[in-house]
């Protein structure tokens, strides 16, 4: 007889019988309904990507995780890899942009609910395969267009039935208006976000800590630190952006959002976040990420959800990096695991 | 500028644009809507399985076409792979047929429409990844079960409005009984049925003269041809296959399907087909095949579809082969391309 590790599914990876499999398909047409009414149409590309296309895409961590898969054939004992299974969506989209060119509408507009594949060490509620929903818009730099991927996506929660979910909102203008206010050195400015990105996990001492550690000094990390985690953070972050030029044009965009969703969306769902920091390497512009703690409580079994966003003014495709039509992308991508 | 080969997709793979991937959606779903009425539920499995889940169950030939991952981190380095993709949706049927078993309905009806990864030579209406349609019924022996799938199938390719298209029917044991009266020696009886096979595609003359290339003598190879092409070649095979024990088994069960859906899909929509064989290394009990031409006549990319199936009582699990509750297995691989 088998052993039973010998019949589960790959390490990461899940089997999904059909009560449960209905369950997700349910949701996923419930998001595929809602993205459609917005006016994204739908896209869908290889499981693999020729993987020079992948490689130096995400990073030295995101290289590790990608699966390559080996050549075949009389090349098979190389050892070799010329194709790798998609690491997300984006990408892939890129690719298309880049190929398919004037023959996309513009803007162009599509949603995209697939699989990716990561070697992440699998743990509890993170998985090797699992879907993403990304929405993005291509070719336009209108705010109506970080509206209307805000708008579907706060849809999409509600026609899911997700009740209690609240948008975090920030932008890399922001940020950079925020390390000029407080006078951070510029080669210090990436740690320090990264490290300001920890405050929805770590404490404010702990927070501080680190800033010293990555060669911050004292008094600064501790006014940054103390400033964000405020309780009128965002009035003092307004008075504080308002003395820097980057600041004041990150503060506009965010107010221009702002404007656009509430009345759609509803006040209470959207705010202005000055500590969210996230992807540093690839947000260019707006930046904003979904928390939904009802989600996060669930059974990873059940469906664990995050959501993030962005905007990237540089959607740069393998290749193809003087392709000016791709630029101006929105990303949001649903992670449902 | 990045060459145009770069930004198009893997060889043999495509893009789907929102129209096609509309068209081609719509399509599965009508295929799942007709498949759920019939009983039928669905089962999703990962991407790729553990390398030796897959290796060894599809012969030399089909090993040759496994997209194998390789390790990663340290073990990359060492050119093995531990992960590949799958190559068809049966082997991960079987494998979650061994893992759950008892937790599974009884007898198991399950559907699963999804692609599938094949290092085929990509050529005209060939694809290294497409979709397949499979339906099963795995732990009942019963000819109901049979009689399901082929009215399942042949509800969906009406409801597909596919108009023109008949099914295919022979029987393992009726192509066993063949070789019995027609005294074809034990050793030659492979190689023989896979050239009987090809007199959907070459002429009598062409397969009488590779069936004696193979060894059997020309008055046999003549009269075996001449008796599966004639204008009356089911009512010779009829006589014919009286004379064997086994020959009469297989009348008997291809009769007995026939009794079950020909009320229900119609007479000229099903026929026994002497000469049909198929997949010799892992079909044992009945074999069928749709054939419709309108499909098969549209360009490649508007969308090919064959449809085979056949009764395997041995659906032996990957590390599970004492697993008896996987025995009668009926399977509909509809390719989707």
């Amino acid at each position: 007889m088998a052993s039973s590790r010998q019949l589960e599914p790959p390490s990461g990876t899940r089997d999904f019988l059909a009560p449960e499999l209905r369950h997700r398909e349910r949701a996923f047409e419930t998001i595929r309904g809602v993205f459609e009414r917005y006016g994204f149409g739908p896209l869908q590309t290889p499981a693999f990507e020729r993987i020079e296309v992948l490689t130096g895409k995400y990073g030295d961590e995101g290289d590790k995780l990608i699966f390559k898969i080996l050549r075949r054939g009389e090349h098979e004992a190389s050892g070799e890899a010329d194709l790798a299974l998609r690491y997300d969506l984006t990408v892939p989209l890129a690719r298309v942009v880049a190929a398919y060119g004037s023959r996309l509408p513009s803007p162009y507009k599509r949603y995209a609910i697939a699989p990716v594949w990561r070697a992440d060490r699998p743990g509890k509620g993170r998985f090797r395969e699992f879907v993403q929903c990304d929405l993005d818009v291509v070719g336009s730099t209108s705010s109506l267009a970080d509206a209307e991927v805000v708008c579907a996506v706060s849809g999409a929660l509600d026609a899911l039935g997700v009740h209690e979910y609240r948008i975090l909102l920030n932008s890399r203008r922001a940020l950079g208006g925020l390390l000029e206010a407080y006078e951070v050195p510029e080669d210090l400015g990436g740690r320090v976000l990264i490290t300001l990105d920890k405050l929805d996990k770590l404490s404010g001492p702990e927070v501080t800590a680190e800033l010293e550690e990555r060669g911050l000094d004292p008094a600064t990390a501790k006014s940054l630190v103390e400033d964000l985690i405020a309780e009128d953070s965002v009035r003092r972050m307004r008075t504080v952006l308002g003395n820097s030029e980057q600041g004041r044009v990150g503060l506009a965009e965010i107010d221009q959002l702002l404007a656009l969703v509430v009345d759609r969306i509803g006040g209470s769902r959207i705010a202005f976040t000055p500590r969210l920091v996230r992807g540093l390497d690839y947000y260019t512009g707006l930046i904003w990420e979904v928390v939904a703690p009802e989600c996060r409580d669930r059974s990873p079994r059940a469906g664990v959800m995050t959501v993030s966003s962005s905007r990237s003014e540089d959607l740069t495709c393998p290749h193809a990096e003087d392709h000016s039509g791709s630029s101006g992308s929105w990303r949001s991508s649903t992670r449902v695991s």
